[in-house]
């Protein structure tokens, strides 16, 4: 498969890329120094990055930035950035994207393990992850052509407990290998309109 | 208790309004029509609104528009209105909101079946009420001075079953006055970051 990887340099976005690059062509997209320049936050540049590939056979996005901070401190900015990046990034991402995959093609979002397990500072993240939860069940029933979406929700990555740790005391940490193979059984599953929790 | 009640004059809102005046005060709100007039789309509204009245003890949001459409064809204009409205106005309405309950005051807002029930035509409602059950739960535990949220979800009104009939086969229609109810159990019960399905 040619499967396009948007965030591939972020945690989650390297270990899908080792996980899926072991069987298929994966490309790397981002907004830096990937194979593939490509903004969440900006649908032109989605397309753009598409019409340079020509067809794929799934998107996956392991991206999605969010404001952090306490609830009555999160300022309108970053509510918008949430909104612009997480949440509706990726929902761009999968109706330019879905013109671009082959028929029988899958689209993988990321949620997140805040969408019903929230801490302190994490608002925008939750209501970002249950927008994408939301989505994936609904585009599921209305994508054409046998195209398929779900998402994957990830624990707090073992790899980020450094910065995180203070957040998520008592959660139990996930490698992002394990977080990977969530995304490999949408990818390479049969399944749509599924959230995939790996936490 | 002196509730704000947003979308008083929708068939949600009109159920919620004959629930609580029995036993509260009730003051409607909405876009024109209304005793207080606040558009959920403009935060400015909502604070001009909140500084008439003074404090209150509920605020309770029976409203939020999203765009309709096939998945396909929603529009960028669709898409943000609906962000706008159902998903960042009733958060809006929340975090600007909170400022003005007395303590211990409640906040509740409105999801919907859609949520995990997806029909045609209803991708832009299933990724607000996403964002907004997921919001409540974080913000529950966030916000201050003993202050609570929950969110109501409906099923498809009864009242709605002419308009919204051919979209909904199937679902078992909930009359306003039921739904009703999962108001009253936020505004009078003692809960937050709970979502009440009354479907």
């Amino acid at each position: 498969m040619k499967i396009l990887l948007v965030g591939a340099h972020g945690t989650v976005g390297r270990g899908v890329a080792t996980e899926l690059k072991a069987r298929h062509e994966v490309i790397a997209a981002g907004r830096r120094g990937a194979t593939v320049t490509l903004d969440l936050a900006d649908a032109a540049s989605i397309r753009k990055a598409l019409e340079s590939l020509g067809p794929v056979d799934a998107i996956v996005s392991a991206a999605g930035q969010v404001g952090w901070a306490p609830l009555l401190e999160l300022t309108q900015e970053q509510w918008a950035y949430s909104v612009a990046n997480k949440l509706m990034g990726q929902v761009n991402l999968a109706l330019v994207g879905q013109e671009f995959l082959r028929d029988g093609g899958s689209i993988t979002l990321t949620s997140g393990v805040l969408f019903d397990q929230p801490v302190p500072y994490g608002a925008a993240a939750s209501l970002a992850n249950g927008g994408i939860e939301a989505f994936v069940r609904a585009a599921a029933i209305e994508l054409p052509r046998g195209l398929r979406i779900n998402a994957v929700s990830p624990g707090v990555l073992a790899e980020s407990m450094e910065d995180l740790g203070p957040f998520f005391r008592g959660f139990e940490p996930v490698s992002a290998a394990r977080v990977a193979l969530g995304y490999s059984r949408s990818v390479e599953g049969s399944d749509t309109g599924k959230v995939y929790a790996v936490q």
